[in-house]
């Protein structure tokens, strides 16, 4: 087989696959937030999406499928691009997580993805990669000053601020509490009087 | 009607329906943990605690009736009677915020209760009433420092450590992030060097 032809097999950069597949976790992920977990089955998917359940089926095989590639649309935010300003810096990363929240409702998908962990293991994998890829610019932009027990205060406080008003709260933080936050955690580290 | 009438018609006070609904409550909340929200009905908790589904109809006449007694079982955990040591008081009340994770999975009744609210929105004041009382010796110890956004920043960074390594990272807090993360908000809130 030559290069082109495994180019030409393969779903992943067949241009119609792979809008099939966008439109498919479009609908899927419009049909998560409005109906619920239990509304994302093939038949469901397939209908507000306007493919037939047949299509569905050839790229989900299973509903463990479907489901897993819809919360993988999660991992996906927008980060900050730092600027070297560590205070302005941490509050526009905090900013863009509260964002996620407000506009993608990340609060919602991370509750349902951890309600099915426990019966859907293979989550898991998707939650930590989340978790990974969602703390990176927090932890590049401490991991200069603090590290050990001291980093990991800094980015669960940071982060779990913005976390437990939005899910605990049922209200992501204001701007002046993000702006405490930071200023306390970088006066906790020593870096600011 | 008697003062003694009164009493004896009441299922608030009867000695039998208290430990009916403690036994049931309980097989409840076993059940919840052990198969998920979906197995919390009146016939599999019937089964579970040895009640007749008349006895449990008799009490709770709905499923979400007996759903939000069961939540409700999640408000009662203990927490640090502070002795004036604030740092100390702060670590305290902090592990014993994880020991009801460890120790009752009140991470897992959280994200139950979260992923349920938007079908059942009677369960907002549930959730409400628990962060408020979980709270409440936090905030009492913070606040003879703080007020203000920066006392809602100490709360939500000290709250939200726990809650983020709980849910995000699968495991809470170690003693040592613990401590670092009390340590970090009272140099923070100017209370120490």
């Amino acid at each position: 087989m030559t290069r082109s032809d495994d180019v030409e097999d393969s779903p992943a950069v067949d241009p119609r696959v792979v809008r099939t597949r966008s439109d498919v976790i479009k609908a899927a992920m419009q049909v998560l937030m409005d109906e619920g977990l239990e509304a994302v089955t093939h038949s469901r998917i397939a209908q507000v999406a306007g493919y037939s359940k047949a299509t569905l089926y050839s790229h989900w095989p299973t509903r463990a499928h479907l489901i897993r590639d819809v919360f993988a649309q999660f991992q996906n935010f927008e980060h900050h691009t730092p600027t070297g300003d560590l205070q302005a810096d941490l509050v526009a990363e905090l900013i863009m997580f509260r964002q996620a929240i407000v506009e993608h409702r990340l609060d919602r998908g991370l509750v349902m993805l951890l309600a099915l962990m426990s019966s859907h293991p293979e989550l898991v994998d998707i939650r930590d990669n989340m978790v990974t890829d969602g703390e990176r610019v927090l932890r590049r932009l401490l991991a200069t000053t603090v590290s050990g027990p001291a980093l990991e205060a800094a980015v669960l406080s940071l982060s779990g601020a913005v976390l437990h008003a939005a899910l605990l709260h049922g209200e992501p933080p204001s701007d002046s509490v993000i702006e405490a936050t930071v200023d306390m955690t970088l006066r906790g580290i020593g870096l600011q009087q």
